[in-house]
């Protein structure tokens, strides 16, 4: 396999857009990223897109965005695994350079959520857990995380002010990220005083509905040095399953996907968790933030919230956690979202982060953890500064 | 890149299936497909499937498919490209046994497509094209293939009895695939005479709504060769977009982005199109397979229709075109479509297509092409007797 590096990235400010079209947010987000990347074109493209079908009526996904971003004829793909589309198209497009079937590829993720009326986007969301068994019977997504979060909290004792500190950090660090959708912070004590969604889970529990796009460049490490780009290598690549029904689990206190996935990604890297300076993960809920951080082998099993609380995955944590914002005040356009997580990963190991965000010590190895559903899918990658 | 086989392929009986659900009818597929591989397990999953979304009400196909099939944990990938989304299951599932990443890989193709109401297939389908500037002011499918047909016909004076030389054909081959949604012959005149669905094209012109599921294994050929399993070579890949608004195309009476797709798969090859001993296309309307035999180069431009009249795409022809009875009678559940055209090219170069089917003289080239909405999209493989 081929050494594959990313060398440019598009991002864009994400919110509810509602004077911007589906093609338009990803052609802004691939156009950054084609700009940042100095290339004259690419040679194939990956959308990762939850459901433009269900959000605004267009499938097809992949040709027209190679269109509309001006590079009709070249083959283009949309993947989807629910919210990991991001993180699946960010390895599709790893393993078709590393396969030396192409050169230069962008992975891009997109979705326009904000276009569906009433409780579109809710059944939306809902069509990446069970259909059959899950959401035909009433639950959706705030229901399937709210039961993960009962049961961990009360095999693990965890406090109401443990589960606050995941979303209070986020909006820490949310503040001092331009293109954030909730670019401000909050009171700790304004978590438990939001209205209700799903018990124990308040309104600042859950990430929100948001449109949004972002896109990156990969090419080989070869071609890069040629390009006088920044490198940062993808060194692993890990991609795991799990039953798409919650109540088929094990467990409902750990997440068998994002373990595996972070296994094999941290296998295939050839190293261990303690190697990596920064991690950004999937906080669709908060519970869902301490949840992956065990997972992946950061913290024992029911030391998570303890740690969030403690301090220990902030900005100049022992181990920063979402420096971005995360899902929760980043934004959550749940195609986008794994992909977003790279642009991160990628702006921190070559230091350029906004606004006081950038961690110091100049990290050389970030993990970008990306999830689907309740957990039945979950994709890690691994880059690092070359 | 590694050389890459299909060593397994599954079918089921295609057409409206009432009494089975979207997850069953791919399992019944890909457990064919294991047990004709004779594997015990698959490394990782590509589900092509246009919009599991709008027809079903379920995303994250990748990780449902599976579960159901017994391989919970495994790495899986939901693609879409419209009508070509099994083209591009296939596509994906070559680059990762050729860049060495796993060993063996399912490509699958699903679509459930009866168990929505009223227009709700013919919606879905329009998501294919151009949702603002073709959907929006109210064409569909069948409105924009009779475009194309309207600007064939006329260009080269095209006959309707040339025309329905295709589904005529069509239905022959596919009288005798025991698993199409129509397996019975038509006469010539049943065309003309059936209902009108978009001038010219009437009801026997055009691909029905179905049911259905295909999947294939793919491994190295070295792998393949300890299997002991008849060894089918993928040798070229090539995949193709063009704007995906019809009006926006220099021309309605070729389509680029299967030329272009031909030629690459070709190249890649090391092959020229009289080397291929027979072709799988896209027929999803009459006037479909004639552009496209055009534009891959079997015929010149305008001569397709006449061919087709004259026989030459026939079972004994000089170039079989769609053996299994193509879309039109064999059935067209779209994300399944590209897997099934493979199923067929496997089954006739292992020399085992069904009830007479079989082309003579022991072929050792197949080509198959896969095309998304009015071409926006094309997909072509070919496959090679080791």
């Amino acid at each position: 396999m081929r050494e594959v590096a990313v060398i440019g990235i598009g991002i864009m400010k994400w919110g509810e857009l509602w004077e911007k079209s589906f093609r338009n947010i990803f052609s802004e987000a691939a156009l950054n990223a084609i700009d940042d990347a100095g290339v004259d074109h690419i040679d194939s493209l990956y959308v990762g897109c939850m459901s433009g079908g269900l959000f605004v009526g267009q499938e097809h996904v992949g040709a027209i965005m190679a269109d509309y971003i001006g590079q009709k004829h070249i083959p283009a793909a949309h993947v989807e695994s629910a919210c990991a589309s991001g993180g699946l198209s960010f390895r599709q497009a790893y393993m078709e350079v590393a396969s030396g079937m192409s050169d230069i590829v962008m992975a891009g993720g997109v979705e326009k959520m904000t276009d569906v009326s009433g409780d579109g986007a809710t059944y939306a969301l809902a069509t990446a857990a069970d259909q059959d068994y899950e959401v035909f019977h009433g639950v959706t997504f705030p229901g399937l995380y709210a039961m993960m979060a009962r049961a961990y909290m009360k095999k693990y004792k965890t406090t109401r002010a443990q589960l606050s500190a995941v979303p209070y950090k986020a909006h820490l660090n949310g503040s001092k990220n331009p293109y954030a959708q909730y670019p401000f912070p909050i009171k700790l004590k304004d978590v438990e005083n939001g209205v209700m969604v799903a018990d124990p889970l308040h309104i600042l529990d859950c990430s929100p509905i948001t449109d949004g796009a972002a896109a990156v460049i990969l090419t080989t490490v070869d071609i890069a040095k040629k390009l006088k780009k920044p490198i940062i290598k993808i060194i692993g690549s890990g991609m795991a399953t799990d039953t798409i029904a919650l109540h088929q689990r094990e467990t409902l206190t750990s997440l068998k996907s994002t373990e595996l996935a972070g296994e094999r990604a941290l296998k295939m890297a050839g190293k261990k968790i303690d190697n990596v300076d920064l991690i950004e993960v999937h906080d669709c809920f908060s519970i869902a933030e301490i949840i992956v951080t065990e997972s992946l082998g950061l913290f024992k099993p029911g030391q998570g919230a303890k740690a969030a609380a403690d301090g220990l995955t902030a900005l100049d944590g022992k181990i920063p956690v979402n420096t971005s914002g995360g899902l929760k005040a980043k934004g959550h356009p749940v195609g986008a979202t794994g992909i977003g997580q790279v642009v991160e990963i990628v702006k921190q190991l070559r230091g350029e982060a906004e606004n006081g965000r950038q961690i110091k010590g100049n990290p050389k190895v970030g993990m970008a953890q990306n999830m689907g559903g309740s957990g039945a899918s979950a994709v890690v990658h691994i880059l690092e500064v070359a």
